[in-house]
């Protein structure tokens, strides 16, 4: 363990301060301390250096998308990240449009919702809870309905932790002339998604996911050709797109006062995602993170709701052992007690809880998350090496 | 000015750190050091501990209104105060009700175009850049107009500085059985808004003003009764203010990832407020910052655009001296060059500018901001106690 820490610090990354816990979590996340100390200071919104600070976190975002032809544009926007799928569904799907929605989780079916609230038409194909929407399947829905503009997919559906395919679903759309709008919010970053290779009209993440900033904005990227054809589109002030663009391009200031903070540490967390390597070493570090996590919480007897094909190196769902001793809420408070924040599941059918691989942390923490899973199920009594044979049948259905 | 440093230290207002100007603008603005240092640590959202810190915000909020029938609740949303303000709009006036927007000013006018893009019925009584609405006008016009269910007032119209007449257009409001919306954001923690001497629905304010919190979310305070029969009426899934406020009650959680960080400062800013005497100490610190700073700068010849009467204690605008020398964005960089950031004025008419008195600072600051605007102008080589005649004639006429 000494040791482990040491190489850690060496590595430049320091512990979060005594008695913090790390964060497994899918953001807000563990964030270095030098990106939390750029918030040590107040900014004018309106005064030259601010925008200056605005205009590097445009340009930075857009160098993580390889966008080679200039095509697209970056609009920061306040808020959470639902608010910028929100803002992405009410500026680029024109009133008379029509949106296929692929869910397989909370945010997907967030996003039927939010159609629902525009009052703009769309339609479902709705996953359950792990299983992937396939390029064929969108394929046939748009074949079926030619009346079907857009369709959204979610890159990574935090709630279980798939990837999801979204290269053939892209495919798919274009072959047939639709359009794709991507909620990339908890993998932007740390899993490619570069225009040459992946086409889509825009895309959504947020400030507090992999590129490891705190809470409290997000950003659309989107083509210029979409961001100016968004004029008229929203449904509301606050989260016209098009407008906040077009403001920012004028006057180089965000529409309404912006979290100045929060966007100090987020140019911090930019320039420590650079340093490390950009996306390809960032994805690197989390699927180590994943992969040592989830090979100690096997070993401990834990199952993981996804085979290894769909796991994403941002977060893994693994089921409640069915065991009469393991309480989740008991598990949970264990493992805050030893200093890691684990996060609840969100499956509809089975208990579950999920453990976070992103954040300023490596694969050095994620050997110790798994030494404290296994003195707390010892605390609780519990033996996962031998669950009931009951238990096994039902999972073997589920993941089938 | 070495006294006044030291006197001000003494009384706790440490000057921003070295380098770091003053902002004397309406928000984000100068906050304590301390305030700042709240956000040196990461929080998980779902975790008690944060949960515990949004119920202590709420609480610590709906304390400065006096309810002492607990007939309000306060629901936090994340975005900046315009997102407040669009949420109240969507979330209390029903898809059928029609709204009397009061303005006099940017925000005012802000608030008419929300309801555009809301396209939801509302008419606008538009008093142009000074002159406040009153409660006659206000009277006439909701008889003419039975139609109208709601009015929504500005409280301090920041693009100004003035200070609405909330009192008495509250009383023309009830008095005919509509009711009222207050826009508080740049006045609430400062200028008492006690629901047993104004009566209101729900008013909205933001992280970022007189609790001299860091920007990143505002807050609704609202009648219970409103809360639940917003149910159904919001626009949008992000602003529903019905939606935030249930989960709220059932959870303790936003439903959406909170800027956590922001809240963790507010927090630490709210204790502040508190320990300086609550609404009626941040008021009279204020309007001494005020009257210090505008007797000043009259003596060096600025002219304030609005008469003592209408002054609020938030920010006061001045016209541009008339004078060949004088040039805004070169008075802005000496200001600067000297620790102070001012603020560009929002008149359609006149060339102005504008000076907060609101954030961490007190009277000796003040002093220090004349001294410089007297040095800035003599380095500009401004002799602003001899204005041309013609724009003595020109202002009185504005000024009547
Ligand atoms: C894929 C995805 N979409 C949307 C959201 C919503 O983001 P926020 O909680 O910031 O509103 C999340 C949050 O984790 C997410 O993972
Ligand atoms: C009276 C008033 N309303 C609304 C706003 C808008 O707030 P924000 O800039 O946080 O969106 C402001 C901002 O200063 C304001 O003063």
């Amino acid at each position: 363990m000494a040791g482990d820490m040491s190489t850690s610090a060496s590595e430049g990354f320091e512990p979060p301060a005594l008695g913090e816990p790390y964060l497994l979590t899918p953001g807000p996340l563990t964030t270095a301390y030098s990106v939390k100390q750029a918030m040590l200071r107040d900014w004018g919104s309106w005064d030259a250096d601010f925008r200056t600070m605005t205009a590097d976190l445009r340009r930075g975002l857009l160098a993580l998308i390889g966008d080679a032809r200039g095509e697209y544009d970056c609009v920061p926007l306040q808020g959470s990240g639902s608010y910028c799928v929100e803002a992405m569904l009410g500026s680029f799907v024109p009133r008379d449009g029509k949106v296929l929605v692929l869910a397989n989780g909370a945010y997907g079916l967030r996003a039927a919702q939010t159609m629902k609230y525009l009052g703009r038409a769309h339609t479902l194909i709705d996953k359950g809870d792990y299983l992937p929407p396939r390029g064929d399947e969108v394929g046939a829905a748009l074949d079926a309905d030619p009346s079907i503009t857009h369709v959204l997919a979610i890159h990574c559906e935090t709630s279980s932790g798939i990837l999801n395919p979204v290269a053939e679903i892209s495919q798919a759309t274009y072959a047939r002339g639709r359009k794709l709008l991507v909620d990339s919010m908890s993998a932007f970053g740390a899993v490619p998604l570069e225009v040459g290779q992946i086409r889509y009209e825009a895309m959504v993440s947020s400030a507090n996911k992999c590129i490891e900033g705190v809470p409290g904005f997000g950003f659309v990227i989107a083509k210029k050709s979409e961001l100016e054809a968004a004029k008229g589109n929203s449904h509301s002030l606050a989260l016209d797109v098009h407008a906040q663009w077009a403001t920012m391009e004028k006057t180089g200031q965000w529409r309404f006062t912006p979290p100045t903070h929060v966007v100090a540490a987020f140019l911090a967390a930019l320039k420590m995602h650079a340093a490390e390597g950009g996306v390809p070493a960032r994805g690197a570090r989390y699927a180590k993170n994943r992969d040592v996590m989830v090979d100690g919480m096997r070993k401990l007897g834990f199952e993981t709701l996804l085979s290894d094909r769909w796991l994403s190196p941002i977060i893994v769902t693994f089921f409640c052992p069915a065991h009469e001793k393991f309480v989740f809420s008991r598990f949970y408070e264990l493992m805050k007690d030893k200093g890691f924040i684990i996060y609840p599941g969100k499956l509809t059918v089975v208990d579950s809880f999920r453990v976070g691989c992103i954040g300023r942390m490596d694969e050095h923490v994620m050997r110790r998350v798994v030494e404290a899973a296994a003195a707390s199920l010892a605390e609780m009594g519990v033996d996962t090496a031998a669950p009931p044979a009951s238990a096994i049948a039902e999972r073997a259905k589920l993941a089938a």
